[in-house]
Parts: structure tokens; sequence; C-alpha cells
């Protein structure tokens, strides 16, 4: 097997280097918040159920499993890469949620030259993570271990700096991420496999599709994330309402998202046969595309509409646009992420500039400046908030591209042990993998035996 | 394969008039409640911790873990009817909850013209969709997405009138949904299962059963089930300690349960090996068991005789009922809903009438009434309490298996591309399945060469 | 096959008395604490916010999913043992809950005769059979059902009185139980394996391996396991910063653990291949050294360090230390517990020792006391604690290993149906196990078809 994709050395010394620098950075720079602190938390004795922790934690914990479980398998779908599908997810995402918190802690900013952690950094580093694993996902199988982790470095760092820029520079909301999530991590991961164009990669075509069991671990991913989409997009949002209508905004839009996933899935196939591809994937684009405008008061009516539109274009891109980027653009897009996340991202961006736009105070009352943080300020309208959002969708865009580009081109350097053209989608080439179970195996032994005896 | 099973035009034209609908009803009838609204909440000023998100969200989210990956992948264990199984309970479910949300709504009566929802509406539609799933797992394999989406939409709406009655007619207790959700689930799903008998339905013998595989997968559903059961029949009494206690009920009930299944499941088997189908199903009869008297002062004492109870009404109708039902009343009954839900729920139906006859106020002191609310009611005793429970008992039992009736010859028209008989519990009629891995192709190529060979 | 080894008697039996002895004495001795019963907590009015219920619950929940999906699939990487790992383990956390909620009720004290339940003895008693089932870890395979249940009857009880010894006696802190759940199953489960020591285990050695997608399975568990500990770790710390910290100190222990998994894995092998071995046990072992000192001020940058090191010695145990235990110590340990649990339970103890140590009120505040409650006593200062805690280390290690010994011997005694040595990792001697699917079948019919015309 190829020579230089043997990772002895260079899998052991990333890893190790890595995380000896986050370990220096966190003693150096991290610190326990007020909520986690024993000293901060109790010395003006809070009463304890006004923890963070309370109103976050189970939030936190669904949004963990969607990262781990949810897009670890979702990409199991593939015939020989489940390992290297559920595990490679597992390292990256470790690594990301680390080195997210350093990044978003040192961009928006110290306290006393500290970056403090709780509840909220822990979402926030899940979410961040999310967007490399989105990334993830468009170089499937294409990429080794050092090639990812080397990514998730460049990318942690670009989705801090890029959703700085938009909360806090552009004062745009966006709980769920349609924009610093979605649209960055696709577009981000679709420009670096378009530098990474592999020209032979159909020496691997007949790994690169599903088995019959390999398609039902991967519904285990898609299930889990269609589940908890609504604590997605509901994590970080102010407390009570705003929770609360994020997450029945996001559970319609879901709903309604499969309804047509299944009519468009069904519509484009000649026989009317479902195609598992859009079932894993579009369904969970009525999530994608209500998180900005999730925690407005999108209505649930309004969510339906959205997420119905989120599972057509979806499917729609499965069927006809994937087939002509990579002929015509030469991007090679192993999980279809312009189709769940690209997209519908740009869809949940636009949807945000249009609610934020006719916000008022009839509808939200006093809850206005709750969802929209800076609307009290002067000369900031709804217009202000609208015209802000559909900024953020430019910068989005822009870093996502550019920083794709360079960073794609950092990893076509020939040193990562990257595998070679017929040795994509395989797990072999990294992984011990066993061999067939003992009965089979027998079988075999039977058949070739008397194979033999019969040749003989 | 079967002309008429293609569904190229039928499927997209009945989700996507189905949706269609919600969504125009949605946008006449539905708002946020006051816990979901940001003008509503913030008008009083509440402190956000006692939104009722914050009481609900954490069973919600168990709830929604049960409808679709528990009841999803509980019905994988056929070799061949993965995809169906996950896929269709998805679509299915994603509607129920939907048009559940409407139902509910509009039988529990508008405020001011609209149905409001919130987390516990939320709640309330996935509870009506496990319904339909009960029914579901009665008819597995033999209908086709379109039927199953018909049969929803009178199935929930059924629900919601029999609901109605029971909780504001009849003043029942039923969290859990002994009699509303798994009684009537599964006596409405055996009746439209009786109305599409198939005489010749060995033709697809072989594909009705499990492979090594497909069982562990319907494990996975299994243990889901299990696990969050205790949420499932909390998650809409009342704060505090009812919740608290119908957990601790249900978590005892399943413990028992569990030790029956093995006990019995190895007991009526002439090797004393255990069975698969009694593992997967009838350990969960602990939970249905005590739907209804869960939130009562049942006592663990109480919980674990029941749950031991049904854990072993449940094998033993696996064995000796259910070949029975099939072969004298032309019931095929392919998950054997008739043992998981419809005995152990009428069973959980009885409890809780005993339970509540027993009620008095020394056991439950000021809590009388939080349980029980009518109790303070003039002449509304426990034995009222009780009388009711059994009168709700008998009102499922009589919608359940009329509205069976009609919706199974509404089902059994030929217009709903149902497979024909030699093609039940078979994914490829309805979806485009994978073919085996590359690796057996090519060893299978190789030895037919071989043998060619030889044979030539 | 083996005739021994028929359970049609032996499980009813040991079941249902099992069963009927805990409903004794769960009716003589059970009720509800004053967060669970309708009469104690509304008699003096309180606020159901304050309900133990919504601090514990949602924690509960996930140690729940740890026990039974975690462990349970976990041990599904053995190619033909599945059903038996998910099963049995199903079965004996079962007994176990039960059987644990007893003896810690009577061992920790009974309050006017009665023992008190509520959602922190249902933490506890999934805690206790968390230890059980990391002794039938070191099992797995080699055992049936009966011995596996009274190996629980034994090892529960021990486990309340370790327990009791540690935390009421010797005032150690250990929420996590790196010592009381870890080090005590380890060692347990190893002097019980090293007791039923097979000379002729190689009889199974064909079976006693993984196949690919059995190694997936696995995954399922490994992954649920990494998300929850967090919560497992800080399901019953003090409320508030006290969850909240223990989680943040579960969370970087992990996720730097993570890392230094695939460096090891990949180091260690001469090909720089990765093993899913480690990937899914070593991995956690980060959780397992946190596990005592995570509700202590060890800091994220503490964390960190350890779960480097719990990663690290995991996978040099895998690799080194596992095969010289079996062939010089004659421990055949079928999952490694002594890698996952056991090095790194006895790390966790010594971190939890020096984190004590060092203890101060300049770091801690008032939270002193709250988080080593017996710090105001007279003369008991931090190193006290840590005295405290290094005596609570050799009591586990002493009561584990002589326990596991005399179970050991009780284990032995040939009349709980145990498998031949041929027989062990085996489904088939316990379960009905279905043959290989329907294509696959006519498959091998037409080739054995083939062969014979050849032949003939």
């Amino acid at each position: 097997m190829a020579e230089h994709a043997n990772l002895r050395i260079k899998l052991p010394v990333v890893c190790i280097v890595l995380e000896v620098i986050l370990i220096i950075l966190f003693g150096a720079l991290v610190e326990y918040d007020e909520h986690t602190s024993a000293n901060k938390w109790t010395s003006p004795n809070h009463t304890d159920y006004e923890n963070e922790f309370y109103y976050r934690y189970p939030s936190f914990q669904d949004v963990h499993v969607m990262i781990f479980v949810g897009f670890g398998f979702l990409m199991t779908f593939l015939q020989r890469y489940g390992f290297s599908s559920v595990g490679f997810n597992f390292l990256i995402a470790a690594f990301s949620l680390q080195w997210a918190t350093l990044m978003q802690g040192f961009v928006h900013g110290l306290h006393h030259g500290k970056i403090q952690v709780g509840v909220l950094s822990m979402i926030n580093a899940d979410f961040c993570t999310g967007s490399v694993l989105i990334s993830f996902g468009a170089v499937l199988g294409k990429t080794s271990p050092v090639q990812l982790l080397i990514m998730a470095v460049f990318e942690v760092t670009l989705f801090a700096i890029n959703e700085h820029i938009l909360l806090v520079f552009l004062h745009a909301k966006d709980a769920g991420g349609s924009m610093t999530i979605h649209t960055f991590g696709a577009y981000f991961g679709l420009m670096v496999t378009r530098v990474l164009y592999r020209e032979n990669l159909e020496k691997s075509k007949s790994k690169n599709s599903s088995v019959y069991h390999s398609d039902i671990f991967a519904m285990i991913g898609t299930i889990f994330l269609w589940m908890f989409w609504p604590s997605f997009n509901s994590a970080i949002t102010a407390h009570g309402d705003a929770q609360h209508r994020t997450v029945l905004n996001t559970y319609y839009s879901l709903a309604s998202c499969t309804l047509a996933t299944f009519a468009f899935s069904a519509l484009v196939n000649h026989e009317g046969k479902l195609d598992m591809v859009h079932i894993q994937n579009a369904a969970l684009a009525g999530g994608v595309a209500v998180g900005t405008a999730g925690e407005m008061m999108l209505t649930p009516f309004g969510s339906m509409i959205v997420g119905f539109l989120a599972g057509t274009i979806s499917v729609l891109g499965y069927k006809y646009l994937s087939p002509i980027l990579e002929s015509k653009l030469k991007i090679q897009d192993t999980c279809g992420v312009h189709n769940l996340h690209g997209m519908p991202g740009v869809l949940g961006a636009i949807v945000g500039i249009v609610t934020a736009a006719v916000a008022n105070e009839q509808t939200y009352g006093k809850g206005m400046a709750r969802v929209f943080d800076h609307i009290d300020d002067v000369n900031f309208t709804a217009s202000s908030q609208a015209g802000m959002q559909a900024a953020s969708l430019g910068v989005t865009l822009g870093i996502a591209l550019l920083g794709g580009l360079i960073v794609g081109f950092i990893l076509k350097l020939p040193i990562y042990g990257a595998p070679p053209d017929s040795q994509c989608f395989e797990d072999a080439i990294y992984w011990e993998v066993p061999g067939e179970n003992a009965e089979s195996g027998e079988l075999c032994a039977v058949k070739s035996e008397e194979t033999d005896k019969l040749n003989g």
C-alpha cells in the first residue's frame, strides 16, 4: 500500500504537537467563568437554579450529540469508509472544540487577559466544530487525518474571525448559524475540495457508494441531527421565550422539509423510487434554513414555508446541480454539502434578512430588544438590521471562499500522507481492518478447497 | 417490478397536497402561546426560569428520540426492510406531528379562533404520532407510503377525538397514554391489518424475518425506547413531584419487566434459548402498562408488579397468541403490536382504574387535587375517577376498532400503490437499493469465473 | 450443542426468584422521598422548580444512556456476540439497578426503617450498575447470563459497602467514581476472570475478534459514552457551579485524551495504522481519570494533562500490557477493562489526592465547604482530605480484589450453564440466531448446486 500514506510518524507528531500547544495556551489563558468557578459563583451567593448550566446544558448535550453522532454517522454511508467517517470526525471534532475555545475567546476579547469558559463557550466551540465537520463532508474520503487536522487549524481561526465580524461589528443575528456555520463551512469546504481536485478519482469509483447496512448506519446520523436541530438553533439565544420559540420554528421547518424531501425524491426518479441520499441529507435542510430567523417571530407558518423550500432545493441540488458542479467546475463534493449546507445556508441568510426587515414593536412587544440587541441604538432600525444581515452573508461568502482557496493550496502540499487516487474512500489505508467473519471464512475455505479438488 | 407500485406521481402529489394544506391551515389558525411569543412572554415580565420550556423541553427531546429513533429502529429488524422502516417512520411522523398540532388544537378548543403552540403542544403532537407509529407496526411491510399517509390523516383525527372525550368529557387521567396512545394505536392498527388481510402473504415469507445485523439495529430502537420511557410517561404530568414520581414508577416497572421477559423467553423455548423478538419488544411492555397509573401513588412496589405482569403476558402473547390471531382471526400483525401495545395497554388501563379507586387524602395529601384534577368537584370521588377510567377504556376500544375497520376499507382501495404479495417486506419496491459491496462483488466474480472455467 | 448450557430452567428460575425477592423487599422497605411523594412534596408548598428533578433528571438520562447504550454497544465489537453483548448488558443492568437501590439504601442507612427513592437514588443505582458492567467487560463471552446475575448479586453488595466506607467513613470525594465505580469494577472483574481462567480458550479464537460492521456498532457505544461522560461525572455533585465545573473539566479531559489516543494508536503500529480497539476504548479513559477531581478546581489545563496521560497509558496498556497479563498472569480480559477502567481509575484516584492536597480558600472561596464537605471540621485540612482519598484507593483495591477472588470461586461452580471453551464468544449457544439473508442464501444454494453438478 502507498508508502507515503504511512502515518506512523506524521499523525502522532501532529496530534501531540497540537495538543501540547493547546495545553500550554490553556494553562496561560483559560480560567473558569463566574458560573463555573467555586470562588466566583459563591461569593455573591447566587441561587443555584440561576446558574447558566440549567438553562443551557440540555441544549449543549443535544448539540454535542449532533456533532459526534450526527455528523459522524451521517458520513458512514460509504461502504468501506465507516471507520474513517466516524473516527476522523471524532478526532477533528475533539481537536477543533479545544482550538475553537481559544480562537473564539481570543478574537472576541479577553477578560483581564483571560479567556473565560463555561457552558456557553462549550456550545460555541461545538458550533465552530460543526463548521469544520461540514467542510470535512466535502473532502470526505480524499484526505488524510493529518490534512484534516491542518484544515481545522486554519478553518477554526477563520471561523472565529468571520463570526466576530458578523456578531460584533455588523450586529448580525445568527443564533443557529445559517451563515456563520453552514454557509461558511460549506463554501470553505467546496473551495478546498476544488483546489484538491483529483482528475483520476474514478479509480476509486467502486468504493464511492453505499451498501445496504452502511445506509442504515447513516440514518442514525440523520435522525439524531434531525431530532436535535431545534436544540442547535436555540442553544445560544436569549433565555425563556427566545429559546422556546426557536425550538418551535425549527421543529416545524424540519417536519415540512421532510415531506418536501420525500415528494421530490420520488418525483425526480423515473421509477418513482426514493433515494437514500436525499432522505439522509435533504430532510435536514429545513434546520439549516431557519438558523438565522428561528429566534425571530418567523411563526410556524413561515417556518414551514422555509422548510419546504429548503427540502426542495436540496433534493434538486443533489439530483441536478451536483453532477454539474463536478463535471463543469471540478468540485468533487463527496457528501453534497452544497445541497445540505451551502444553498440552504444562503436561503437561511435571506430568510433572516427578510424577517428582520419586517420586525416591529407590534409583533415583538418588549421582546424586540431581546431579539435584536441593537435595535434601541440611535438610527438602528429593522431595516438597518436587515442591511447588516445582508452584509453578513456577503462577508461570510467572501471569507469562506478566499479562506478555502488559500487553505486548499496549503493542503495540496504532498507532505500530509493523502491517499492515492486508487485508495480513496477506503479505510484500509489508515486503519487495521478486520477480515470477514469466521463462518464466511470457513465457507470460503471449504469452497476453495472444493474448487481445488475440482481443478485438481 | 409491479407497475402499479410506481409512486412517481402518487407520493409527490400526496405529500405536496398534504403539506400545502398544512401550511395554509397553520397560516390561518396557529399562533405562539404566551411562553413562545416575544410579545406575550415579555409583557408581564416573567422570570425566565418559569418558562414552561425548562420544565418540559428535556422530556420532549426524549419523547422525540423515542418517536424517531425508537420506533424507527425498532422496526429495522426485518432483513430487507430497513430503509422503509426507518424512512417511512420518518415520513409519517413528520406529517403526523403537524397534522396532530391542528387536530388536537381544533378538537380541544381554539383560543379566540387560534391554536396556541409551545412545548406542550409539541409533546402532545409527538404522542399522537406515537399512536400512528404503533398502527404502522401492525401493517409494516404490507403498505405503501401513500397508504400510510392516508392512514395517518384519519388516525390522527380519531386520536384527537378519543383523547378529548377521555380527558375532557370523562375527566380521565392518562398522562403516559396506556389508553389514548397504546390501546388506541394497537387496536386501530390491528383492525386495519385485519381488513387488509393478504391470503398469499407467504409469498414474501423468506423476507419476513431478521438477519443478524438487522436484529442489532432493532436493539438500538428498543434500548432508546426503554431508557426514555420514564420521560414519555412524565412529559405532560403536573410539575414537580408528579413528573418526578412518574419517572420513578416507570423506571422500576421497566426494570422488573425486563427480568420477566428474559425469564419467559427462555422458558418458552425448548432449548432454553432467548428470542430476540421478545427482548426487543416485551421488555418495553412495562412502560406501556404504567402509562395511566404512573403519575399516581402507585409506589415502586406496585410498579414492579405491573411491569412483571406486562413482560410476562407480552412474551406469552408473542409465543402463543400471535400465531392464533393470524391463523384464526386473519390478523397479520408484523411487529406484534398486540403483545407490546395492545394487551399491556389494556393492563395499564386496568391498573389505572384500580389505583384511582384506592386513592385517598392520607396518601396524597394536598397533592390529591394535583393528580386528580376533578376530585374537589361535588360528588366526584376516587370511585368516580375509577369509573371514568373504566369508561375511558371502553370508549377507546370502541373508537379504535370501529375507526380501524372503516379506515381499513378506505385503505383497501387499489389506488395507493400497495406492494404485491410477493414484494412485501422488500425495500427495493420503493427505494433505490445499493448493490453488494465491491469486495464481495469481486469475490463472486472470481468464483463464477472459476466455476465457468470448471464447467467449460 | 452443549447440553449443560441449556438454560431453559436455570435462567427463568434465577430471574423470577430474584425479581420476586426484589418486589417483596421493595414492598417492605421502599418509599417515595420528599421530592417524589405527592403528600410530602405538597405539604410545605415548595416551588416546583426547586424539585430535585429539574437539577438532576437531564443528567440522569445521560447516565442511563451510557449504561444501556454506551456499555451495551461498546461490547458489540465481537463478530458473533452482539445479541449477548447488548442483551446481557440489558438484563444485568435491569437487575442491578433494582438491587443497588436496596443495597445502597440499606448500607447508607434507613430513614425510619425505609429506603427513600428519587432521582438521586436512581443515579446512584445506575452508577453501581456501571461498575457491574465494567466487570462484565472482563468476562465477556465466557460466562452465562445466570453467572452474570449471580456476579451482580455479590458485586452490587460489595460496591455498596465499599462506597459507604469511602464516602461516609473516609469522607472521600468521588462524584464521578474513579475509585468507587471504575477502579472497583475493573479489579473486581479482573480477579473474577483470573479465577475463571480457561486454558483452552483458543478453541474459540476465531470468534474472539471483530468484523467490519461490528466495529461500527461498537462505535455507537463509544461515542455515546464519550459525549455523556460530562453528565456522568457531574450527576451527583453539588448544584450550580459544581455540576457546571465538573462538566467542563470532563469535556476538556476527554478531548485531550482523544488526540493522545489517535497519536499513540498510530505510533505503536508498524504501518502507522489506527486500531479500532484503541479508538473505541482508550479515547474514553479521559473521562475515567477525572472522575474524582472533576468537581474540584482542577482547571481545564489540569484536565487536559490528565486526559492526555490517560489516553496514553490506555493505548500502551492495550498494546503491551494486556498480552502480558494474559500470558503471564492468566488474566483473559476480553474488553481490556484494565486499560480503560483499571489504570485510568487509579490515575483518577491519584489526581484526586493531589488536587485535594493543594486545595485552598484562595482558589475555592466560600465554595471550599461545598466541594469538601468536612473541611470545616476540626483538624480536617486539605491534607487530611488528600490522606483520606489515598486511603480510599487502598480500601477500594482491597475490597475489589478480595471480593473478586471469592466471587470468582463461587462462579466457578459448574452449575450456571457456562459455555464450553469452543463456544465462547458465540451468541448461538444462548440465543435463537437467524440464518443469513434470503439473497445470500439463494446464492449459496445456487453455488452448492453448481458444485454438486461439477462434482457429479
